[in-house]
């Protein structure tokens, strides 16, 4: 078996996360639905097949030293910081280019860094057969047996197996409206995607020089400034004008053939607040909140303060409460989503303080 | 026309505003309503007709010194610290004895400290009309003129007028059922029990000789142990056995003639944060909110923060958040009233931090 690196994804700004979310403290350095920050317990649950010295991150600038500080085993120069965000292609196409340097049969797993997973010795299991597949010189990604009519994920289209438990991928579905979801749920064929991907070195660079040609020559110059010794600079000049497209449109549904691995693994994407709330232990009232919690008539609550501090709910029901040191949420479960707007009345007031 | 006096009772708990009020910072040293701690406010509009010399606090021991720094212009001689709550009646009792020995032939306005008031110069009047109709010799009380079938409140019947704008108080009644207020409302000859009464020093001391000789007896006891210059050990020794009982009850409801000043002034009993909404500022979404309250689809809510705090209220209706450095309140604004139920909560678990 070739030698297998990680690249995992930890660029998100999180605003479906507010307060607790900030721009210089996004969703993947949270403890959401757990004790341990979300990108911490990604670099953790993958030790056992790759280990932090093969595990890279990408993410943003001016989360660079944050990160770092959170994972004091991947080092250093395993850290891309992206002087501005351009979308996953150029995100992975960096990070593939970096371990091509090092390694130019290594397999790659690309993963998100902001997700929860419930059962970690399953998804090891997936993890391994996924990457023994694309070892082959496919792409392969993991999907998501659904477990009811999202319409908040895309799904792909699972055909016949090549090799136990993987499948040949034949389509990959943007997010379906719910009627679809019900149908693709009940069809029992299809799976959601979990922006998970496998790849050889070899294989993702070669796609991205065939079907995205500004980035394949953005990442030359990247591996020339690298061979100088001056890469850093180089990025900052060139990076904002690579191409802004997603690893899916840019190069999966192009490629000619995907596999694909299903699972269950008490996955779920920590979309919003609702999620959390879900993933959260909740009492005899469905109330998912902190012991300094007082209930009295409240019912499928979430509270979540970052302080010491006795919060009282009388009387509501299905809402969620957060509270910081500096800023205050209310807002029903099912309105969670709504969050962005808050966010981005903020970003307009250019109040960076929240 | 006599001397007046005022005696304000302030030694209530208010319950009803945790998280704002706490043992230590009742209601009416808080400003609802308004930039003004109730309790001061009540001081300041009296003041044209009943200077803060002879303006006596009675409050309990543990508030004393913070009621004496918010009214400097109180003599501290005023402030009269009850070691235990014994209802109205020997706060009312105590108060007038002390007039009494400054005065025999003083004209007292009993008043609730912790009430809002949004027309002062109406009030002024009333307040004046009142006092002056007490000089003759009869009970005197305030009724509000309803606007609302208030269950919340007693009601007193108005009787024939003895002179302009006085009048005969035919009965007093309990809070009412719904029905029996609506009917109150519609017939127009009932008013709100406003809990302000008004007599001559002789008169309220002669009642409690004649209706409660416990208590009478009490005052006694106290004014031998003024003479005799430790009123303070006595008032210790004794206070807790005097009998706990209502003016209203003890008094008013057994006096011969009682006369009801009827009128409207903008007067709130400010009884639970539904209230303070009422009071407040509201914007066109009929949210009374601080300034810097994001409100994204939210109606009818209140919300109020102790501190520099960003609140976010996202598809919310009719709902109250009171925040504080320690505490946290979520409730509808129909279920105010059960604030109690968590202030009874914390009390049984013997925290008093909150």
């Amino acid at each position: 078996m070739s030698d297998c690196y990680a690249v995992i994804m930890a660029g998100g700004s999180g605003t479906r996360f507010w307060p607790l979310s900030r721009r210089s403290r996004p969703k993947q350095v949270l403890a959401l639905g757990g004790e341990e920050p979300l990108l911490a317990a990604t670099v953790r649950r993958i030790a056992p097949i790759v280990p932090p010295e093969r595990t890279l991150i990408v993410t943003a600038e001016h989360l660079a030293d944050a990160i770092g500080a959170l994972l004091p085993d991947v080092p250093t120069e395993n850290i891309l910081a992206e002087p501005t965000g351009r979308n996953t292609a150029p995100c992975i196409g960096w990070a593939a280019a970096h371990v091509r340097r090092r390694d130019p049969d290594g397999v790659i797993a690309v993963l998100p860094s902001d997700h929860h997973i419930g059962d970690e010795p399953r998804f090891v299991e997936i993890l391994r057969r996924s990457l023994t597949a694309a070892e082959g010189g496919d792409v392969v990604t993991i999907g998501i047996e659904p477990t009811r009519p999202e319409t908040g994920y895309g799904y792909i289209e699972v055909g016949e197996p090549v090799a136990p438990g993987v499948h040949r991928a034949l389509a990959f579905l943007e997010k379906p409206s719910r009627d679809r979801a019900e149908q693709l749920l009940a069809g029992g064929t299809h799976v959601w995607n979990s922006g998970m991907f496998f790849f050889r070195v070899g294989v993702i660079l070669e796609a991205i020089d065939e079907h995205l040609p500004a980035l394949s020559e953005g990442l030359r110059q990247l591996d020339v400034a690298a061979a100088l010794g001056n890469e850093p600079a180089e990025v900052r000049r060139i990076y904002g004008q690579l191409p802004s497209v997603s690893i899916d449109h840019g190069v999966m549904e192009k490629a000619k053939r995907v596999l694909v691995v299903p699972g269950r693994f008490g996955w779920s994407d920590l979309g919003s607040w609702t999620t959390a709330w879900e993933l959260e232990e909740r009492d005899a009232s469905d109330n998912g909140v902190t012991p300094d919690t007082i209930a009295v008539d409240a019912r499928g609550c979430y509270v979540r303060t970052s302080e010491k501090k006795i919060v009282a709910l009388v009387g509501v029901r299905d809402l969620i409460v957060v509270d910081t040191e500096d800023a205050l949420l209310v807002v029903p479960r099912d309105r969670a989503q709504d969050v962005r707007d808050v966010v981005a009345i903020l970003a307009g007031r250019k109040d960076d303080r929240y």
